[in-house]
């Protein structure tokens, strides 16, 4: 009998690779005339964006490019950069979106090692390319988005070949016949991680992977048909989250947002109906910390997802006031974003407000689209117990993991084990399950023998009513071998001494964990916001020495 | 560049296949405590539902079940028939889902062609299998499911082994290591179709399909978190529609209808605060057709899923009234059930109560993880034009289309040609897209050179307040090939005459498509109470002759 059901092979009836792309097509099939996408006075339709997408990627296709070419896209978040996650695949080719804040060294370094055969670049970024060419060994072809709402307009390139994007759009053939890819493992995008040393990897993200993330993202954040989505979080990370196709699955309206400031998101939340937005908890935090001015109170629910760190109470319970219901998510460029959730269980309801915002802040279980996640002792190499204490690494498996790191096996290798991705972060279980970061490994400070937590020391330092932003570092101590050294950005107009503040982390957490020093000034961060603590640990060796 | 995106390989921490078992897993994690299936005075919850299933898969496996092998089951829905979706293919095995209406004949072709092993039956149907037995060349070990709130509790076997359901419950281990499948493509589940001619064919479904029939179904239908789902579809037909799986995906609470009755399923909805349910539209029928004192009507809104036939407007709008919101659907038992669904428009608001139901009642356009529709004509072998009017045959592409006909490779290659499932329906394109059945493919009648679809002549003789039931088959003309004969069961204490329906259709649409004869009596039907048109045709030529 067993060979009976082998028998039956698949064919090309039954068996279609998984692809984002899928999701146009259905969606600009059953609602043509549906908005796709707003940015300002520009409204498209589905039927109008399936276009434009088809003469981009045919434009690719005439200039040679095809299975595994490297498209960069150096751009805000307006249409062109929603249209290039289709486009770019549509053609056959690899989407490699950039962050918009890196320098031209970086960007140089990532056109020749991702190979970028054209370069789309928004003019406001033109200065930055500029620079970088002069660098790498790649010209990739450039294009040009000339945003005519940008602020910033540069001179265009005078002694450098260049097309517009609306060139691609209106020499494009619509009758193009874009494929599906051959295989669903094939190479998709390619984000390159902001590594805070060394240099950037690059993340190879593949079809099948990008498909499940968006049916797990619907199905875990329960979005509804037709959601109203403002697009805040910017596209160059891990592909906006992959929110472009799954807004674009469940035949959303799209609002781009070039550059985030809190009063236009209120504005643009009232003036779009808006329903769903994602954004950093540093995003959140601005919004709670606007102008009573800019701020604005809905009496309906909005839905936020929010990502990168674990939200404040005080900015979850600032959020319930404008409307905004907040979703904490967590995961990795290298997962394609979130994979866990602090999914609400209906007993929180009878909590406190201060344990419901804690309870929400944690990282939490696993998206529908996450096979397994565990927390796995390093010294043992077994799962953690449930006990809120013991620190492990966040380990996954899951159809939403990267193909690999390009051109880096050993990176490869080392991220990839015993049938597991390793994350790097450090996290503890507690005893219904839910994960909750301690740290990152490589910032856990371990002090005569015990693990302190840098995220937990911070955590205490953001309840002083003084304290903007706090990071602690890891400094080499004869004695405890490492003890946590502060580093504090106070609040504008307010005051609070090293002395008040040590003694504040000694009464609200494990004494022996309070920082032995504190260092006022403000945070050195990277490209995408993240506090750069190696450098913090090499200021905090050089002030306390010297 | 193309070999070093290639190069980056799938692992076991970033390829897991698809398989319907990781959302049992899933939400037994995250919702232990959450009430899973409620039937009479029985509850469970999801920690214990997945040890009943894995105690069940245990002694399965103890039996030395696995992979291919297959597990009958041949019951109502009650827990079993829900857990069994889980414990059997969690043993590696495949559910074999039996007609609670077959006769015993079908039932031994049934057990002998899909190779038996284990066969689960509810004590109620023991006659059926025991007469079946007798007949057939394989004698599968005999499960009793032994229902307390059954209400016919025939004799027990006194002459055949058997375990009762609950010995496997009890003797089974809650630590059996059970495994996912090895291949996404391994067979999960054999459905057989209820042929209204010849023998049943035994349709394989995959893992990989009930997983995305699961995801496309949140999706489409906009499922949200813990739905509490009546199951009244029964779990044999296209595994109830797959809601077994995609209920527990969501972390739903089922309840179950072990048979239907309409002041049953009103006092379950009121008692369990029901907020979905599936059932054809017979069984919307009857719930219009109820005693007032039976009928309740609901404050808040209940999603019903429905298919098998277009919903008439009458039931659409007295749904309306008991809080009901009809989705209709169409799918195949080869699809795994629904691909196409009537996705309402904003427009359609604006249309009269009549024509919305009359847009409801179409079949629609594709769920979300369907990959592509279409209809094609048998002539030219080109899609047909969105006119309304030109009849093809529909054909379906993606991944929830079955393996195959087991042991039937003919059929198997007969229907899937060219890249596309051939359906064996009839139907019309409108120019918005949608698509509307109009007629089986051997249901068509062809007279005079034009096609007339006999479920036109039957959606106009239901118009009639005293037509119940209405079938229209060919019958042979000299002259015009073939003439449309209607059989007519009235309803109780209504009257017609032959002519007054003839002459009711001829002002109800194309006058030469009037039936040109009309039989009066009750209805031939199939175990799954499908209207045996092939008895009717038989029928009418020997009433026509005679």
């Amino acid at each position: 009998m067993t060979t009976e059901y082998d028998q039956l092979k698949a064919n090309d009836a039954s068996f279609v690779p998984l692809t984002p792309l899928s999701f146009l097509q259905r969606t600009a099939d059953i609602y043509p005339q549906r908005e796709s996408v707003i940015y300002n006075s520009r409204r498209y339709t589905w039927a109008q964006t399936r276009t434009r997408c088809t003469r981009v990627a045919s434009s690719l296709a005439a200039r040679g490019l095809g299975k595994n070419d490297t498209v960069s896209m150096f751009a805000f978040n307006t249409p062109e950069m929603f249209e290039a996650h289709f486009a770019v695949p549509m053609a056959g080719a690899v989407l490699n979106t950039i962050n918009t804040r890196l320098d031209a060294a970086t960007v140089s370094y990532i056109i020749d090692h991702g190979e970028s055969k054209v370069f789309m670049v928004d003019r406001q970024l033109w200065p930055v390319l500029e620079e970088a060419l002069q660098s790498c060994q790649l010209q990739p072809e450039i294009i040009i988005i000339d945003d005519a709402d940008a602020i910033e307009k540069p001179p265009l390139p005078d002694n450098v070949d260049f097309s517009y994007y609306e060139d691609l759009v209106e020499h494009g053939d619509e009758t193009f016949n874009w494929r599906m890819p051959e295989d669903e493992w094939q190479a998709l995008t390619l984000n390159y991680t902001s590594g805070t040393t060394g240099h950037p990897k690059g993340v190879v993200y593949h079809h099948r992977g990008s498909y499940l993330m968006t049916m797990g993202t619907v199905v875990s954040w329960s979005l509804p048909q037709h959601p109203r989505y403002l697009y805040t979080v910017p596209m160059f990370h891990c592909n906006g989250w992959g929110h472009a196709w799954t807004m674009t699955a469940v035949a959303g309206t799209i609002v781009c947002m070039r550059t985030f400031n809190p009063k236009l998101l209120f504005d643009l939340v009232e003036e779009h109906q808006i329903t769903h937005f994602g954004g950093a908890p540093v995003i959140l935090n601005m919004l709670a910390n606007a102008s009573e001015y800019d701020q604005k109170n809905f009496a309906r629910t909005i839905n936020v997802m929010t990502a990168g760190a674990p939200p404040p109470a005080r900015v979850l319970e600032s959020m319930t006031q404008f409307g905004f219901e907040v979703m904490h998510v967590y995961g990795l460029t290298e997962t394609f974003g979130h994979i866990l959730q602090a999914a609400p269980q209906d007993s929180w309801a009878s909590e406190s407000p201060e344990r419901q915002a804690e309870l929400k802040s944690r990282q939490g279980v696993r998206f529908a689209m996450t096979e397994a996640v565990d927390v796995i002792s390093p010294q043992t190499g077994n799962s953690v117990p449930w006990d809120s204490e013991t620190i492990g690494e966040i380990v996954i498996r899951g159809n939403t993991t990267m193909k690999g790191y390009l051109k880096d096996p050993e990176s490869t290798d080392k991220a990839f084990n015993n049938g597991w991705f390793f994350s790097g972060d450090l996290a503890v279980v507690h005893q219904d399950g839910y994960i909750q970061v301690k740290d990152r490994a490589k910032d856990i400070i371990i002090s005569g023998g015990e693990n302190i937590s840098s995220v937990e020391i911070e955590s205490v330092l953001y309840k002083h009513p003084s304290v903007g932003e706090a990071a602690v570092v890891a400094l080499a101590d004869e004695k405890w071998g490492e003890v946590p050294c502060a580093f504090v950005e106070l609040k504008s107009g307010k005051q609070a001494s090293e002395q008040e503040l040590i003694d504040f982390c000694a009464e609200n957490m494990a004494r022996f964990k309070r920082p032995k020093s504190v260092i006022f000034g403000e945070l050195p961060k990277t490209a995408t916001g993240k506090i750069q603590k190696n450098v913090l640990r090499g200021q905090a060796k050089k002030n306390i020495t010297s």
